[in-house]
């Protein structure tokens, strides 16, 4: 198996977990961590479950993958995520020192990898990443504008439901 | 008491958790989150204690405040902490939508409040943040400055007494 062949592997986890956050009603983004080829962390968008402001994919895959290894280092490990990472999940790859990082559709509104900022490539940081973009991208970001679409018709039919009962 | 007493005040408390890391052989950060004028959240950083990547004192007390408030929005908080936040830290206090951040030092390898990045102020975000620089700085800058010279003399020391063995 290449390594295009495994990666989209993981990215379909990835999309796998973001498909749980879509069926409780979350923004669906979803994310894995491997290591020496195994899962060691997946998690999903869990913002509006947990009222936790920080329950992204990425940081809390990174938070078990930490308790899993036992080491805030997760060295030669790879992290896949079906959206561009946001400032905080790219910091958050920092902190833990990940060295590789995959993502599915761009992000251009929030992401701090390719669209607004490259902070993953940044040589002033004590960090650097490897980034591989639009992995199975189509798809993720197709979940995405389909959920939005779907929740923007739901608030429109809610409207004409609320001005029949006026 | 006016805002500045205020922020001193507060930011007194942040460097009390900066010294409850620094007792058990953390880098000495804290930080405190205040609503309607009372501490909701405080906390200090516990990377080496908790080999979790993302405990950071912001990112604690982030995480607590919002399980305070029970909403992944903060507002009408005001978050304190003694070092100027890293990119993870500066995402997290735009992902909870915390109005008002005051920091006591500069971090000139690794802040992104104003030092690399000026991230809780770029418009292309869903949010900004109104910022206070240098409150107690030279206390908070010392305390960190001072815990790594004690670390690397201890160093030197271990060394010594490695080298009498052999």
């Amino acid at each position: 198996m290449d390594v295009f062949e495994m990666d989209r592997g993981f990215m379909r986890m990835a999309i796998e977990e973001a498909k749980k956050a879509e069926e409780i009603g979350e923004v669906p983004i979803g994310a894995v961590i491997v290591k020496d080829g195994e899962v060691i962390a997946r998690a999903h968008n869990l913002r509006e479950t947990s009222q936790n402001a920080v329950t992204h994919a990425e940081l809390s895959a990174i938070q078990d993958a930490c308790q899993e290894i036992g080491s805030w280092r997760l060295e030669e490990t790879t992290l896949y995520v079906t959206l561009e990472p946001c400032p905080m999940c790219a910091g958050a790859i920092l902190q833990s020192r990940i060295p590789r990082v995959v993502y599915g559709a761009r992000d251009p509104k929030g992401g701090c990898v390719d669209s607004l900022y490259r902070l993953l490539n940044d040589p002033r940081f004590n960090h650097e990443c490897e980034v591989a973009e639009g992995v199975l991208g189509d798809e993720c970001g197709a979940m995405l504008t389909n959920f939005f679409r779907s929740l923007r018709e739901k608030k429109k039919e809610q409207k004409k439901a609320m001005r029949k009962v006026e």
